[in-house]
């Protein structure tokens, strides 16, 4: 069961602010409701909401009245901006967009209906990109899992972060699927909770060997010795290495590398901008600190209360032991070898 | 107003649980709801558990209908007994109960009546005592607040955590009195959250200035450099200066030193446990997991997900700049100064 797929002529999504608790869909047909769906985390993960905004752009381009190409170019871009514009920090939003524009802009079709059908092409092809890649990267990086190991694992990096089958989880999952015996620790990832509702979600239908850890206690299990791999995802990893990822991965990042502890990053080359030569470059999210006072409606203090509430954080290169992609492991020093594997993947 | 008081025969406390919500109070009139007061963390912070044991074992004495010292000596043990089984990693209560026990035991009064009311000074004292504690500490500490710092606070340190006024947080309390202008970053400090319940309430009380975080986000704040000061509590202090405290305390002392940040634990002499050598001894309890799944009766994913939930992490000495006790601020090599801490504090 795929996070985004189109269904009738409408972007249809799983709606991750039910789940743990129910497994629901939305339908939505127009783009700006997609949009609004990236920003409310309706669908979130970067390769998730990358391949929800060009099936978002292929709706654009069918909700157009327009009878010209020119009109309807004129259109896409103005659906465009508003798609790139519903998440600030993940590249792949962008990545996804202006592949789909590269596509309208390129003269191969004349007609305005011939164009919605290879966007809607285009946009089917990332999606189904994207599960193929994932595996790619599981067959790539279950080799870092030992048998008997404890992994931690920081948000949530599986089926709902992409289409299907995930990145740091897809690789937990190809390593079950190989018959490895380990455990896994699961942040539960404040304030959203992605690692408790949706990691813990996932591992449950996989059979995979968890528990939840508040995420104070993610230093704890590394000082005690039980954590031998850390594995997470990425929102946006510049040219020299830098990784943009949920707020918290700065943190275990430090403490694995204080504690000897190899952490590597799971991500496709779609995430990696090489404009940008540093992290320091990357634009983070802050997000309404409703969602650090009242997590899902339950108020922990009253409204007034301050809180504060950015949505990423930047690793700086040097904690990184290594990126999974699907062209490979890639290893320090990551700004030649990370250019390699983008140019690598667009020649596919 | 203070969080434990002797009241007309009985134990008067708070009820944590119901900050932010409402400020309400508990009588308990057997030292076996006091032990379980203290479990089910209705009252919490070493300092506070310290003296409501304390008070407890005085309510113990005024329990038993013993009528002879010997008979009453032996009901006394037993409640010493159940009092310092009410939570494992706090040395306050041992240290507390021994205290009364030591005064029991001293041959001071040979009659039943006279030990009864002896305990309920020596618990009067040892609550009266910690309040002025406090306030020292809080002199001692405030310099090392600087205008316009920003400091970070993790769990509760407060009046609440205390018989009044606080450690780490009584500090910040005397800087702001002292008339600095500073800002304070509260960890929430799952899973129980005691940053946001209650410190931030204490906060609010006072005036100061704050903001809530997700304990995610403590390092991306030390990162990009707002963290000038790092302030924290101890449930027990080694021999060495390793220190055990609220779970996650071990992660901000790792990112303050990787961050070049000063890391100070604020802590009474009474919270020294120099029977232990080093800070691997200390006894770390594991709480019901059921508090990190449903925080407050929240249910964050269903009851049979797996979770885990240690209550403190030991911090090495290493990563600490420095201790702030009512006997001064005791700098690094720990072991000799924290002796010679204690043993000026035992002959007060």
């Amino acid at each position: 069961m795929r996070t985004v797929v189109w269904h009738d002529g409408a972007v249809r999504l799983i709606d991750q602010k039910r789940i743990p608790w129910e497994l629901a869909h939305v339908d939505l047909t127009t783009y700006a409701a997609v949009a609004a769906a990236i920003t409310d985390m309706t669908v979130r993960g970067a390769p998730a909401i990358g391949a929800t905004a060009a099936f978002g752009l292929a709706l654009a381009a069918r909700q157009s009245q327009a009878e010209t190409l020119a009109d309807l170019l004129a259109d896409l871009r103005t659906a465009a901006e508003t798609l790139k514009a519903a998440r600030p920090t993940a590249v792949n939003l962008a990545w996804a967009v202006e592949r789909l524009m590269a596509v309208a802009t390129s003269g191969e079709v004349n007609q305005p209906d011939a164009l919605r059908s290879l966007l809607l092409s285009e946009a089917q092809r990332i999606a189904d990109d994207d599960v193929f890649t994932n595996q790619r990267m599981g067959q790539f990086g279950a080799a870092l899992i030992n048998e008997g190991d404890t992994v931690l694992h920081h948000c949530n990096t599986g089926a709902l972060a992409t289409v299907d089958y995930g990145t740091a989880l897809g690789v937990i999952r190809t390593a079950h699927e190989q018959g490895k015996r380990f455990h896994v620790l699961l942040d539960e990832t404040r304030p959203r909770l992605q690692g408790s509702r949706l990691s813990a979600w996932e591992l449950e239908q996989h059979g995979i060997s968890y528990d939840i850890l508040p995420d104070t206690a993610a230093g704890y299990y590394m000082q005690n010795g039980e954590i031998k791999l850390v594995l997470v995802g990425a929102d946006r990893i510049a040219a020299n290495g830098d990784t943009a990822n949920k707020i918290g991965t700065y943190q275990i990042a430090v403490l694995a590398h204080e504690n000897n502890i190899p952490f590597y990053t799971v991500a496709p080359t779609s995430t990696v901008d090489l404009a940008l030569a540093t992290g320091a470059d990357i634009p983070i999210e802050e997000r309404d600190p409703a969602e650090v006072r009242a997590p899902y409606g339950n108020p922990i203090v009253p409204d007034h209360y301050r809180a504060r509430n950015p949505a990423f954080d930047v690793t700086p290169h040097r904690y990184l032991s290594g990126i999974v992609t699907e062209q490979g492991i890639i290893r320090p020093p990551f700004g030649p070898a990370l250019r390699q594997a983008v140019e690598a993947a667009e020649a596919n």
